[in-house]
């Protein structure tokens, strides 16, 4: 593990900026047009009845709507928001062009931005979706510039080298990158726990690799953070052994089954190390109640959320 | 493997136009804005000099020049065009949109249409992403259109549970979906070779689930196919082992090294047992000449391909 310079650093970004919030809960938002809070789909920025607009305008403008009125709800109690790009590459260019004003949406509240796309090609490709995600594309017409985000997710199934341009990207925007380790659906078990020659489990080796890759910054933690979901607390404190500065981000607490009080390992290395996220748990925790109580739903279970975790990382 | 019934399947499909058009050769398109035909950039549709419109609308206008000037001339040799979608999604909304005009084109021109964007994740969002490239999204304001692709590349490190929202969604449609097991590039040895408790490598241990996910039809190919990286030829043998009746998707000859007279495993199950992608090979065969030029080069190399990859598929 090299130690970065006096240069800005993900790292550092990230511990101020839990500091400055007091919390490591990061909002994912995934939404699906059929499940959106209902005042998106009736309200005054979407055209009502027959639609005057294509399908995929008017399902990205009632995306918009939503996620701003769940950003609205639960932002103060955030550190970061996740965006999964799945949900909006569905809705084709509107949907594009509502990622980024969701994303802009999230910086003016005061949040990191994170994409989750898990990503993972080779060279080039890599460095395209890099540019795309991080940073901008050099054209003849001019600079395209590309979402913006503050981190992103990426899969390490075809290498190191794979990995590398989105990490010159990030080191460019001190930015940074999460990589798949131990992903939180049952799945997982079928790749990421076989065991290797020697005993150890495929995530351990990818754990080697993530802790292998990052820098550290002042603030103790590194630039290359961990995906290890929350469903699996029993690895751990076997992760933070092998990855000792390394941020985790700890999808699976709430609908999928995790709870907050396993997570303690994850913030061994401060109160930044541990990242938790939460969409459905947040979206869905007043379902079935008019739009005034699902916000107020929202933003109760957030801040329940915020504050759990908070409480743990400072009693460690 | 599981025997399909009567209904249309994404194996025979591919035989068949295999078969018609008597060619295994995938064109790839992964357009960069800084390396396109030099019409593209000058032709008719983008306007000249200081740009009118902004970057992105301006380089997605050449990128899409591009590709119809690059499929006009190569398609004639083709079965197939791969698109990288990193390079479209990093010119934002409007590279969406040309993403789908050039999969058209390539429709138009008789050609199957590969999405390469090597995604994977879990449950709801692999869904998403499924709706994205195969199927449609269904919404309060009608049914969002995806980009109707026949084919995809997806990453099976999430595990099983993780492929089957995209098995799903190929089979409604009847479309392909192509598992990475060994790719191209020279990490993929840290991950994929591993050797797993046993010694078997990782890749063995992937190609097993690709061969116990698909269906075979009539044809005898099944409709999961693997991305199998031309440049490890000293594999393929025992891939076709592992996976008798796997169309394999095979990059890496020209540019990155790989010979198509190595790949004659591939072929066993019938001439649609293999596809051999190229992409710099084809568009930069006549690289530093005049447009004409450029795509007689590109029309000659293709057609090289395709001729040396059939005959050695019907040599066999």
């Amino acid at each position: 593990v090299a130690q970065a310079g006096a240069e800005r650093c993900f790292g550092d970004q990230l511990a101020a900026r839990v500091a400055a919030r007091e919390s490591q809960l990061v909002l994912g938002l995934d939404p699906d047009p059929r499940r959106l809070w209902p005042d998106a789909t009736s309200g005054a920025d979407v055209p009502a009845g027959p639609p005057g607009l294509p399908a995929a305008d008017a399902a990205a403008a009632a995306v918009h709507a939503h996620c701003e009125a769940v950003l609205e709800a639960c932002a103060p109690a955030c550190v970061a928001v996740k965006l999964q790009l799945a949900c909006f590459e569905r809705l084709g260019a509107p949907g594009r062009d509502v990622l980024g004003q969701v994303a802009g949406r999230a910086r003016r509240a005061g949040l990191l931005v994170l994409a989750d796309g898990k990503r993972g090609d080779i060279d080039v490709s890599a460095a395209a979706y890099a540019d795309s995600l991080l940073g901008a594309t050099p054209t003849p017409f001019g600079e395209v510039p590309g979402l913006g985000a503050d981190a992103l997710t990426v899969n390490p199934l075809l290498g190191r080298d794979s990995l590398e341009p989105f990490l010159q990207a990030a080191r460019r925007t001190a930015s940074g990158v999460f990589v798949l380790v131990r992903t939180s659906n049952p799945g997982a078990a079928d790749v990421q726990d076989l065991l290797l020659q020697g005993g150890r489990p495929m995530w351990e080796h990818l754990a080697g690799i993530v802790a292998d890759l990052g820098r550290v910054g002042s603030a103790g933690l590194s630039d290359v953070g961990a995906v290890v979901g929350a469903t699996a607390p029993e690895h751990l404190a076997r992760m933070r052994e092998l990855m000792p500065t390394t941020p985790f981000l700890l999808p699976g607490v709430g609908a999928q089954g995790g709870q907050v009080e396993d997570l303690a390992p994850a913030f061994l290395p401060g109160s930044a190390g541990g990242l938790i996220t939460a969409s459905r748990s947040l979206v869905d925790a007043g379902r079935g109640e008019p739009r005034a109580d699902l916000a107020r739903a929202a933003r109760r279970e957030a801040e329940r959320l915020r504050e759990s975790a908070w409480r743990l990382s400072q009693s460690l």
